[in-house]
């Protein structure tokens, strides 16, 4: 496999975009992709996106967006991993420049949630219809039992879960493109809106619309453009059963283990080895969960981590999620892998401005679908 | 990049599968296919579905499947280019075992269309939401235009149109796994319900469920297990406009064109070298154009060319569609592209039963979404 480099990102404002269509979005993301990188053609694109067509009735998207790119005749893929999908599309663009079946790849990902779907029910075809969604659950509930697990089995408390929300809403207060730019108070989490006990209103990602690009390609063309790139040390994926109910442990989710000892062992590092990471927090108890899957803290003290301040951007032994997160940067979910790489990049090379971490040598980006039924994991290291 | 073969398919009766899940079928293909391989294990699956979503109320189909076929915790993505899903699904497969990231990849279909879901509407967001289905178009209506343009520009004959589908049921009454075994007449098409002037329904592929599956390996995988394989000689894909009205010309599919550019490119072949072809035939138009947009007869010939025999499976210059096609086999549309692999890998392993072509040593397979907007194309060697 050939060395694989991110040479430019792209990302649109996330939030409630009613003024714009799925395809102005993503055209949005990928032109400025394209011109950050430098580069005057792209040889083919990937697109992740959850479910355009429960959305806004529009399936065939990759071929969709490449005529609205025009950037026509290239191959246009979408891929698709529920919650998963950008960084699996991310994956996919990976693949096909290691392979040396291309030079320059742009991986992107779309969604538009706010158009007038039920947003809960078209996310909860990412659970087993048949087995979970049949029976009344969503995704809310699906995390809460999560929670509930976490709390009885390590004594994790509602102030750490909530702590999680006020540590990425301090972080996407400094980034531009977040939906919530407002910082928030462990008693605002505490006294929000109950939604699935014991999650409430501000322990839930957003429903977002939003898209997101990164330009990736071959190390030789990346070291011709002579500016700073990032490279792909690792690129891993996993997947576990659909529902929780099939699941040993409510409280360890094994596609996150599994995905990341395959990304340690690409990469010939170990978690201490990670600077920083951009988490799949669609939910607070998510967080916590998968920086104990990861091996940055130990299994049931991830409540704790984040509560004593070891997450933050300032000071913290690894900051977690220094974009926002889902939780405040937002979370169109197609596109939330995608800006995962872009914080990745950005921070690598030196560009997140007011949030940029110290010593951003190494990021590692953690994306899931469903309540972790797949799990896809990258590292990035600065060049 | 490195040499792939295709090892082991497996796949289901396509028709109307009301007592069996999209789930049921999925594992039935997956499972011969890995029984038919003889490997005790895959590194990652990749599944083309165009619309589970719609069509049955569940995404997240890489992990659903992964999951109820017992591969867990592998790699499982599911893909989509709407009725190209299939072909780029195994696209995907031979990129990552052509990268050397896995040895042995699983590729697959499904579609599960009976279930309830308006079909017609379904299938339409494979075509431009805004600019066409908005304005009341279905895909018979698409191609219908096509029909209208290619009769008109080249004197293409009703007549002509008829026996693409005269052939394809003769065809497919030789295989035991299509959805239609009747031989039907030229007479009985010309009588059919008009369905969009001038295609009625005899030119139409049938609303089908169905699943395929095959086996993609490295060559030297595929050369340890002692048995007869096909050798992928070339994968290409292209993009062109999504909607019809964009196009300069309505009688040439560009994407086709394209796609059958790289391919031949990359095989080091020409037109002549190819022994026998699947072709995209959704409707009889389709097999028409694209037969001569993949250079096998000069544009406005392919009516002529079935109607003299010339693409039949005795003693035609090229056979084209010895499966069926979609039109007989069915149309079960993320798995269409998969099937078209299985009819190679059968037919250049000398394996098609009643339905051999003779001296099939190089076949190709043509698996298009939408009106054209994406096509798929790969070249395969008997090994």
């Amino acid at each position: 496999m050939r060395d694989v480099a991110v040479i430019g990102a792209g990302i649109t404002k996330f939030g409630e975009l009613w003024g714009t269509s799925i395809k102005d979005i993503f055209v949005e993301a990928a032109q400025k992709a394209i011109d950050d990188a430098g580069v005057d053609h792209i040889d083919s694109l990937y697109v992740g996106s959850m479910s355009p067509g429960l959305f806004v009735g529009q399936e065939h998207l990759g071929a969709v967006l490449a005529d609205y790119l025009g950037v026509n005749p290239i191959p246009a893929t979408r891929v698709e991993s529920a919650c998963a999908s950008g960084g699996v599309a991310f994956r996919q663009a990976f693949l096909e420049v290691a392979s040396g079946a291309s030079e320059i790849v742009l991986a992107g990902g779309v969604e538009k949630m706010t158009d007038g779907a039920d947003v809960t029910d078209v996310l909860a075809t990412a659970a087993d219809q048949e087995y979970e969604v049949y029976h009344g659950i969503t995704f809310p509930g699906l995390y809460a039992m999560i929670a509930q697990a976490h709390m009885k089995q390590f004594g994790t408390t509602r102030e750490q879960l909530a702590a999680v929300a006020v540590k990425n809403h301090r972080n996407g207060a400094k980034n531009p493109n977040a939906q919530f730019r407002s910082e928030i108070s462990v008693e605002q989490v505490m006294k929000s809106t109950m939604v699935a006990d014991p999650l409430r209103l501000l322990d839930c990602s957003p429903v977002s619309d939003g898209a997101a690009s990164v330009i990736v390609a071959s190390l030789e063309v990346a070291k011709k453009l002579s500016k700073s790139f990032a490279r792909v040390k690792a690129s891993a994926q996993a997947s576990d059963t659909i529902a929780l109910h099939s699941r040993e442990s409510l409280t360890t989710l094994k596609s996150v283990v599994r995905a990341a000892q395959s990304a340690y062992k690409m990469a010939e590092m170990k978690p201490s080895d990670i600077n920083f990471v951009e988490v799949h927090d669609c939910f607070t108890i998510a967080e916590i969960v998968v920086t104990e899957d990861l091996g940055f803290f130990e299994k049931g003290k991830g409540g704790e981590a984040v509560e004593k301040g070891l997450t933050a951007l300032e000071c913290g032994r690894i900051p977690v999620n220094t974009s926002g997160g889902l939780k405040a940067k937002g979370h169109p979910v197609g596109a939330s892998g995608i800006a995962q790489i872009i914080e990745l990049y950005e921070q690598l090379t030196g560009r997140a401005g007011a949030r940029q971490a110290k010593n951003a040598r190494i990021g590692m980006a953690q994306n899931m679908g469903g309540s972790g039924a797949s799990c896809v994991i990258h590292i990035l290291e600065a060049q």
